[in-house]
């Protein structure tokens, strides 16, 4: 763990003179990718009431935007103008949306980021407002989250029609709503399967290259199709000989993995205030992390049942989730890990250098700082 | 109810001589449209297998196509070639089944014409294959179910983007992608969640305007989506000035309402072997449905009582169903809605009077004719 956080550090306060221009730079455009998204126009055809407010409800709570700026930095650093590039921006925020809408469910998280999601406000709204008992209740919220996060699929595809009001031509808009419809979505749900059904499997019966390949569908996915559509956009039907769509996809898709990977060591041993969630609770829910299928290698017998044991007991003791930590340290899976991420690091940034060398291209780079020094 | 069978039979076998042709139409476009989805190259994204296998259950099931079907009519109708049309056709398909997997976890509704519904059939995997238990089991169901959908929506658009490929220009191809994302998609899900929040309600803090703009929505807007999509497809650009693609569109939505309140008069009248559930389960699943609210408002304080305490009730016994029942009859609101069914048909086919005289505006109304003369 100390090894990622510090790599995670030190990168980021290596830059950190650029990391004030990078905040401008980041504030400046979330302002125009939610205004953009407050004002819509079509939303007055979200109805009746619970619909429309449970669309917005993570809307007007504000995310981070890195998709946004991602896509609108990869825009401007092959040329483009960002102006035009808006209505995408807001388009992967949302499709971010219902992903985590419906994942919610899925994840039975009731509170993200601290306030109730989805399913649980609506099931806390229908025993208030209706007068239901618990069970019709969260049937009630189900019922509201599930169709929430269907609009929300639709009004990714009305967002990205928008372009055409930007002067994009459709059949550029056609092609972003085709690698999105044809390849990033069965991707991203692919990696949400596979999530589910690798919580329901032998930890060992899985593999590193397997967890990985999750890993990059469900968070690398979304990412490289925001910096890949920024740079069409930005690129505006000019030819990219020089492969600029795909290499600023693969740079996001790597950070992203490398993101990940990070988060699965601080959801082990991080600091419980920063997290919003108790340090172990990752191994108490049983999830399938590569640190836990690494440490489970090359444990022995003795470390092998104690961490099984503990791996999904929900009610496994603060002792207990202690000497399954010391494992996985004492393996060397959580510094394999770490350096694992590092590399993805490596290889993100090495891309980077192949892209023009302007203002935009340092702002990604501290764009890739951003997501790699917080937990999110 | 004998009013509105009659009505429906009557205008079915007035055109008993069209019905072979008919079905014979219905039967070539049928195996059109599931050729095209049988084969889609884009299928082998469809990740991991149990994605995979949901996503073609309903589709290797085989539905009417009457969806399909009157896209295809309407764009015939106009003067189009119909072999454009088929990935459109296929998309209303899809986009019909993705309702369909969602609200049957919204219903809770286990079977769907004698076959388990997603979410069933994968909880019933979750114990095979995962050994898991009922809980745990219901929760894998609901995951596949809901990402499912959720692909099968995104697939909605992949299929309209094939347009291209048959010549269809990248400007119209996006109007239709335009028009299901912002009008048809907030529509029909305003719709399902109405019909959740009404059996919610007090019975009569409902009104008939608002039961109808109900079915209007979740009934009629894929209906009025698919004609005038065809319509759109078949003018290819060439101005409407007629306004076909809009009354092709009405009538398709009224033959829906009409359909659909005749459906609910079957569903408390109607034969228990040809509905595939008992007589009656509307009444003791709560559904508002007109007849009911009509009821309602000209019984007696006795008979509302009766009436009220069936409603809703899941264990009613088969004499206090008929004793329900006859309350429906006896004030009048089985004919009324019945009569109300007819005049929606009839302001159906004088739309079609409006529409160039050709073998596609019979076959039309043959096809309003199949939809009504039979319990879907």
């Amino acid at each position: 763990m100390e090894a990622i956080t510090r790599a995670g550090l030190d990168f980021a306060s290596a830059l950190s003179s650029d990391m004030a221009l990078f905040e401008e730079a980041l504030r400046e455009r979330r302002a125009a990718v939610y205004g953009y998204l407050d004002t819509w126009p079509g939303a007055t055809n979200f109805k009746p009431r619970d619909i429309h407010d449970a669309l917005f409800s993570y809307v007007r709570r504000r995310g981070k935007a890195l998709r946004p700026l991602l896509l609108l930095l990869s825009c401007g650093v092959v040329g483009g103008d960002e102006s035009r590039a808006i209505p995408a921006a807001a388009a992967v925020e949302i499709f971010h949306t219902w992903t985590l809408v419906h994942d919610d469910i899925i994840d039975r998280d009731d509170t993200r980021r601290g306030h109730p999601t989805v399913h649980a406000m609506y099931r806390d709204h229908a025993i208030r407002d209706h007068h239901q008992s618990d069970r019709e209740a969260a049937h009630y919220g189900l019922a509201v989250a599930i169709l929430a996060g269907d609009l929300q699929q639709s009004w990714t595809y009305a967002l990205l029609g928008d372009l055409v009001s930007k002067g994009v031509s459709a059949s550029l808009v056609l092609e972003l709503a085709q690698r999105m419809s044809v390849n990033l979505t069965p991707k991203l749900l692919e990696g949400e399967l596979l999530d589910v059904q690798f919580a329901l499997m032998p930890p060992d019966s899985l593999s590193e290259e397997r967890i990985l390949h999750m890993l990059t569908l469900k968070t690398g996915a979304l990412l490289e199709y925001a910096a890949w559509c920024g740079a069409k956009l930005g690129l505006a039907g000019r030819p990219d000989n020089a492969g600029y769509a795909e290499k600023l996809g693969t740079f996001a898709s790597l950070a992203g993995i490398a993101f990940q990977l990070r988060d699965d060591l601080l959801g082990l041993t991080g600091d419980q205030a920063e997290l919003g969630k108790s340090v172990g609770s990752d191994l108490r829910e049983g999830k399938r992390t590569l640190v836990v299928y690494k440490a489970l290698q090359s444990a022995s017998g003795e470390q092998r049942r104690l961490l099984t044991s503990v791996l999904g007991k929900a009610d496994a003791s603060s002792s207990q989730v202690t000497a399954a930590l010391d494992i996985l340290r004492s393996t060397g899976a959580i510094a394999d890990v770490a350096a694992l991420a590092n590399s993805y690091v490596e290889r993100a940034l090495a891309l980077l250098e192949e892209l023009p060398a302007n203002e935009y291209r340092d702002l990604l780079r501290s764009w890739a700082a951003f997501l790699l020094a917080r937990t999110h």
